[in-house]
């Protein structure tokens, strides 16, 4: 019975904390690639799959929030400790929606797979190759307290919006030429954006570490929402002048 | 100098705190009537000043941010008292990202300005007169811990979601009747998807504020994900079975 009274230290229990996020952050980063990898396979089974498993990211959600809620309640932390569980809070709220945004691509896949192949989808198998990079590193920035790598991933989302940049005019261009590219153009288009999105918030994560480990913002913080849709600068010269 | 010792209470602080995300929430509200209105009337310079308002409501998170952790530093409060803390936390974290949207759309209107009028707008318009009176109603059940107005907002994000959807398919229907509409209808289709968004948001906010009331999950927590980005659904049968 002695064990059942063995209190644990702060630091053990923010570490479970941290675990648990660490589980979400790597399944996230599965559900993204095997969306992506559906797509590229044309196979809405796996996409059913991807849906399916989504509810586990949601439950692990609610497990952080339970226990941060709990290590506020009875540990009353200060300072770094502190901020820690209210970085942890925010992280974990912001991979349950790139769970869900894995998800909507996995939906986009079910229909995707019974329209016509484009050629776009290797642009977004590397969008999608990047962005799991951009994931992947900031959990790992986060876990090992790597203000550094943080960085490296706010550098990193630049490349991804040059790409959906890119693949943005090719798939404007697609639709134009033919009416048949229409529908399936705009779903590739919305899982670019997705994808771009996604990178956005893992951005938002390494703003989160930096603040965690600084305890300021980042001094020129990027806010990681530059692009949340294409804008002005996402068209060509001649579609900016002729407005078409 | 004796009012410099005064000692707030718990619940004026958490009164401040709260006063904080009204103002937020209004100012979010304002920003997206605003930007709706710039298309409607085609004014960039409108446009201009939702842009460059968007920092105030980043700043106010950040001023939540920093109440709130030092409410739990040095109060260090427990059970209702702990769960409107975090609510104050997660609520103006979605709050600044219903403000990022509403930039968003300001910055299409900088570019739809330039492109032929179409008549979807005035859809866009009852949309966004919908979602603008979701934020304001969801503000009013947090500011009051009135759990009926919040799930009287849960329910009347099925309305938006509905007017996406029809709005979606005609918009598909213009783009594919004459290429010169790709691209102002590939905006107003991201509009319409930015603004439905939003009302997940909302939705959002509604679940914080059921689950700072009762403690729990709603039971049957709407997630407000069902449509991030269109899905087989916005479909017509048509479409559907031919892929295009």
């Amino acid at each position: 019975m002695a064990s059942d009274h063995i209190v644990k230290s702060f630091d053990d229990e923010l570490n479970q904390l941290e675990n648990v996020i660490a589980e979400m952050g790597g399944l996230a980063e599965l559900q993204l690639a095997d969306a992506i990898d559906a797509i590229v396979k044309r196979d809405p089974d796996k996409a059913e799959k991807v849906i399916a498993r989504d509810s586990r990211i949601d439950a692990l959600e609610r497990k952080v929030d339970q226990q941060a809620i709990r290590l506020l309640a009875l540990r009353q932390p200060m300072a770094e400790d502190l901020r820690a569980v209210v970085t942890a809070l925010k992280t974990a709220s912001i991979i349950e929606r790139i769970g869900d945004y894995a998800k909507n691509i996995a939906k986009r896949t079910v229909v995707l797979a019974k329209a016509p192949s484009t050629g776009s989808v290797k642009t977004i198998v590397r969008m999608g190759g990047l962005v799991q990079a951009m994931i992947k590193n900031v959990l790992d920035a986060y876990v090992e307290r790597d203000i550094k790598k943080a960085e490296a991933v706010l550098k990193s989302d630049g490349d991804v919006d040059l790409l959906y940049t890119s693949l943005f005019r090719e798939l404007l261009t697609y639709m134009m030429e033919d009416p048949r590219n229409i529908t399936p153009s705009t779903h590739l288009l919305f899982v670019a954006k997705i994808i771009e999105r996604i990178g956005d918030h893992a951005t938002n994560v390494a703003n989160n570490v930096c603040f965690m480990i600084r305890g300021t913002e980042a001094p020129d913080r990027p806010k990681g929402e530059g692009s949340i849709f294409f804008t002005d600068e996402e068209l060509t010269p001649k579609q900016k002048e002729t407005g078409a």
